[in-house]
């Protein structure tokens, strides 16, 4: 027997666990022993590359150590084999194949850690772990014996549960079919998908392939919004980007907002399956787009995380959501949904696994879940407020003791629709303005230039129209430059003293952009956009104002602007338009597509999931349509700010003209209260 | 607080279990509290009916109890409307609405027990203890309620735990579709129908009815078999069967025997496909008979049950056979396997499920697990065999401390096939057939005449062939009568003395009826007639010796004949012809469809799956393809009975002629050689 405190002593970093080992333990076998997170795919076979390390060699005082470069054995063919075909950084060991001979230190670079930290570029932002439902594992699987005859799956079973610690995985009957000539084709060695849902579910083998499997496998987060659904691809054992697209959301044919679209159902007979035929088939194509984006087949997207709100959900899943248009608004269920790809025709892998986060309630859906697993109010020290902006907008208020949810429904108009120019975040869009209190002259960038509009070389003939945060800004210059008044009436020329003000019918229209002299176009901001922005707007806040009262709090202490468009909401010119409550303007920041950033986490850490199932249950619902108080909030909502509220903070930092115009229309709240109706 | 001393004293039959209830105790309450085995679908509310009990009065010296007629309460409301609409046997009472007042003896009727045994005739099989995997449960939802939301779905399975302990119920896509009408339909009370796998399985809600579901729901029991599919139709709560049919199995016109299927996979591209097409298709052909003779529609049918041998395992599962077609014969899986009814388009509930039972080893399939679960050889005390006799033979050997396995393709001739004058057991086949050893005339009954052909009014014209228990029976009576020989050759005219023989060819046939001077058929048993029956039971009791040889015996205690037509086969005729080892006449008996009989037990009765997994594993297999001494016991075999075994217990009831003629086509033997590759 020899005396074990004399093995050599190997420190790991950056975990700084530590032991001693027999001379000749592979790293990746003291890494095991150790519990250090060493990834691997091919179980030490020395051909997927997934356990590099690299030693570092010197006298390390801090760990009391002398590393020596002779502390890990030679190269030996497996591992020379792999960097003469494969190639190896430098300083780079293969962990499996690599022996320690000596004392040594030994860092674990991140990439080959399994359950790595996916850094998120904001401090309050919830961090990802990875650890994925699906995962590659690399198998040599016994050959049959007629002697002692057992299926080839049961001896593949026992190979995951040898060489994995998987046990009991299941095959659904495809995998069954495939499986024999698989396994031939591999000479029993084959990589194995196993998907297990949590910790303790019974695995499940979506696929395998012959041999290792080098190319990746992906998973898809989609965020199905009513107007715009938004996929990002994932390779589900780096958890990189692969891709990220978007496409409109077809059912904006059936109805704009989600209650016009459950109208049609219950109109129509047959209008749900419609709906759903049509939001499958657009999903279909993101995902076949997203897949060639990442130099993938459709076939390699394994798992789709999907959040959307409680209509959308419905309607994807082939749910008739007629019961979600009048009170109680009951769900057909609450609780995630997991289900077959192929039961949702999505064209990815037939035997891939779709995810539907939980919604909270009935019009708040699993986007707000998605919300609050990527900003994480629950764990938030001060009160914030999340506004996801979208055509229905999801609001989550509060802080580690209380969280509190409800939506609005915005309708399109914060995306574009409804505007006379409005258009989508693309080429030509308008997306900054600024208007000189003065002169009333307009001055704005558009997408695809990088210069002002006023300054040399722009080209005015490109302009197609308006974006999202193109016409909040606009509206909101036109209310600080006295274009626009306190109830959002725009002004005549000769009220407002500019002749880019002009006639519009019975009301007047502002010129944004004029280049019909040159044969370009004509962009103008008219009554009736200022009236829609109006309605979303006090939608929005009104919403907010609820979960205000109920919290019993008159202002919070920060609000994070989220959604598809969210990222480019100017704080400002957002508090000038009273689209949310009062607040400093630098404690308004922007989320971006928290939701699907919401559906990435969940997509990448199986946690994660668990973790948003028990927030859910916790967060505290409010029925926007049927709290009285919402139409006063709304209809002070409708004034630009608010009319009831002051916003001292944005009074701080912008002086707002006290005007009110003399005009016919008025303020449009009764436009607004007949929006409001849901059922 | 009341002494709960003198509470009423219920003492329940034929459990015996008693105990002391508090006045006003409902029987089924008290039931329930004892552990006593009363069954209930609608949980105590009055309308199902299925906890009916029968109050025994008089003094029960026995039990030490006096039971008066005022020991229950009367007749409520819910009871009498109960009895004036759907009626109640005189005596009877509601269980659930029946009250305890005073001492009492309650009888609970077999059919009114849960877990019941269903009487099986035989002393030796195993009984049948009703526990199936699929339960109706009656419940009562909460309505949606808007300030606490949470979805129909989470509150359906509420209901289920809360009423009948049923935890964590999983609900598939298509019943997510369906729930929130059902639910309002039914008023929130529905009838579910649950699936749970085993104990302590995931349950799996497959659909729902409004109101009470009054309408029994159907499981199948199916024995898939080379040449015949044959299926019972069993109610799924009480046990009782509705329906039984058969079919034959289109795949016949792919190859009559299983390898010749496989060979016909391999030859021919899209072959293996084309069979499971024509598998399935004749499956839910049957299913759809079944459903129809039991007055019910095939969504009716819940559950499946399939056994069959592993060839027709892997084509109906739609595996490709071809690693089946040689050594080392691995299945894809041998575990059971479970899967929805949809991915084998049987036509049945679409969200039903299909249970194949497992398989032995390459050659030896759910069909013989079956056997074993029927036939029960892993209990017997004494040493038996059980032969199920088709087109591919399951042959076990064993008694409690071992069983031992094998498969023999004895081709389809006992069931008729390749038999000149052969034909299904129908109406007009010869199936009993008697040859005075003197005159050598014989005389035979045929199907749908009571009478022999040498009675009176018997009618001649209606015969149409052989069926499989005929063609043993009378090939036998030859050998009796000195007609063929102990090498299997039918003598000449004047060989045998008897103008019944007649010159077929360069060979010789038996004309067993001739009508042909009336019109009428004339059936002949030909030289090749006994060549095909030769071979096949040569391949039986090779199989068997190779067990015996393995277990290192001569001789068994009994044999067990099974087989779609196990039934029919006379125990003498078996051993004339050495279908079977040697055995006292006696000692030799029917079983009938063992294998359909071992999958309507695995149907109803959840329990027995666990326990056949259990026997399976423990049962030794041997492979007849690639042991030696098969050829050698095969070529014994040929003869009638055997070369080499004396059958002295045979001799003790029949005197078989020596007898042997001259022929130029001798015995057969390498024939067979050629039929026994599998590979």
């Amino acid at each position: 027997m020899t005396d074990a405190s004399q093995d050599p002593l190997v420190i790991f970093t950056p975990s700084g666990r530590r032991g001693r080992f027999a001379s000749g333990t592979p790293v990746l076998t003291a890494a095991r022993a150790l519990g250090v997170d060493l990834d691997s795919v091919c179980g030490g076979r020395g051909i997927c590359s997934r356990c590099q390390i690299q030693p570092a060699f010197g006298a390390f005082d801090k760990h009391g150590v002398v590393s020596e470069p002779g502390a890990l054995t030679a190269w030996n063919g497996v591992e020379q084999r792999y960097k003469d075909r494969r190639g190896l950084a430098e300083g780079r060991r293969l962990g499996c194949q690599a022996c320690i001979t000596g004392d040594v230190v030994i860092d674990v670079p991140p990439e080959s850690q399994v359950h790595r930290q996916i850094v998120r570029k904001r401090a309050e932002a919830r961090s990802i772990t990875l650890d994925p439902a699906l995962r590659l594992h690399f198998v040599e699987v016994d050959e049959p014996d007629m002697h002692h005859p057992s299926g080839d799956l049961e001896r593949l079973r026992a190979a995951l549960a040898a060489q994995w610690g998987v046990e009991g995985a299941e095959a659904p009957l495809p995998v069954l079919q495939r499986l024999q000539k698989v396994l031939r084709e591999g000479e029993w060695k084959v990589t194995v998908a196993v998907h297990t849902a949590h910790e303790g579910a019974v695995p499940r083998i979506l696929d395998l392939w012959p041999g290792l499997r080098e190319r990746p496998v992906w998973g898809a987060a989609v965020d199905l919004g009513s107007t715009t659904i938004a996929c990002h691809l994932a390779d589900l054992q780096t958890g990189e980007l692969g891709a990220s697209s978007g496409v409109m959301n077809p059912q904006i044919r059936f109805g704009e907002d989600l209650m016009s679209r459950v109208s049609y159902a219950m109109m129509n007979p047959g209008g749900a399956a419609e709906m759903t035929r049509a939001a499958r088939a657009a999903l279909r194509g993101l995902m076949a787009e997203v897949a060639q984006q990442a130099g993938a087949a459709p076939e390699d997207i394994l798992e789709a995380v999907i959040v959307c709100n409680p209509v959308m959900h419905h309607l994807v899943l082939g749910i008739d959501p007629v019961e979600l248009g009048w009170a109680p608004f009951a769900l057909a269920t609450s609780d995630a949904v997991s289900l077959g790809a192929a039961e949702l025709d999505l064209g990815i892998h037939p035997q891939g696994r779709v995810q539907f986060l939980p919604c909270i309630a009935g019009h708040v859906g699993a986007d707000a879940a998605a919300v609050a697993l990527s900003e994480s109010p629950q764990t938030s020290d001060d009160l914030v407020l999340v506004v996801d902006v979208g055509t229905n907008a999801e609001i989550l208020l509060g802080d580690r003791t209380q969280v509190l949810a409800c939506s609005s429904p915005t309708g399109p108009a914060f995306e574009g629709a409804q505007i006379s120019s409005g258009q989508r975040a693309a080429s030509g869009a308008i997306e900054r303005v600024r208007i000189d209190p003065v002169t009333r002259e307009p001055r704005f960038r558009v997408i695809g230039q990088d210069m002002w509009s006023d300054e040399p070389g722009f080209d005015g003939t490109a302009v197609t129209g308006i974006c999202g945060s193109g016409i909040i800004e606009v509206i909101a210059e036109m209310r600080l430059a006295g274009i626009v008044d306190v109830d959002g009436a725009v002004g005549s020329p000769d009220a407002v003293g500019s002749s880019r003000c002009v006639p519009d019918g019975r009301t007047f229209a502002y010129v944004l952009h004029d280049a019909t002299a040159t044969g370009g176009p004509r962009v103008t901001v008219t009554q009736g956009d200022v009236r829609a922005i109006q309605l979303a707007k006090a939608a929005l806040t009104a919403g907010a104002q609820l979960l205000m009262d109920r919290r019993g709090v008159e202002k919070v202490d920060r609000v994070v602007l989220a959604g598809a468009f969210g990222a480019h909401i100017s704080p400002l010119h957002a508090l000038v338009l009273g689209m949310i409550p009062d607040c400093p303007v630098a404690k308004v920041t922007s989320a971006g597509n928290a939701a699907g950033t919401g559906a990435r986490i969940a997509l990448l850490d199986r946690g994660a999931r668990a973790e948003i199932a028990q927030v859910v249950r916790r967060i505290e619902k409010i029925e926007t349509a049927v709290e009285p108080k919402f139409q006063a909030h709304f209809v002070d909502a409708m004034a630009l700010p608010n009319k009831s509220m002051p916003y001292p903070e944005l009074r701080k930092a912008a002086t707002l003209p006290d005007l009110k115009f003399e005009t016919a229309s008025g303020g449009g709240g009764g436009e607004g209260r007949r929006r409001r109706r849901r059922g």
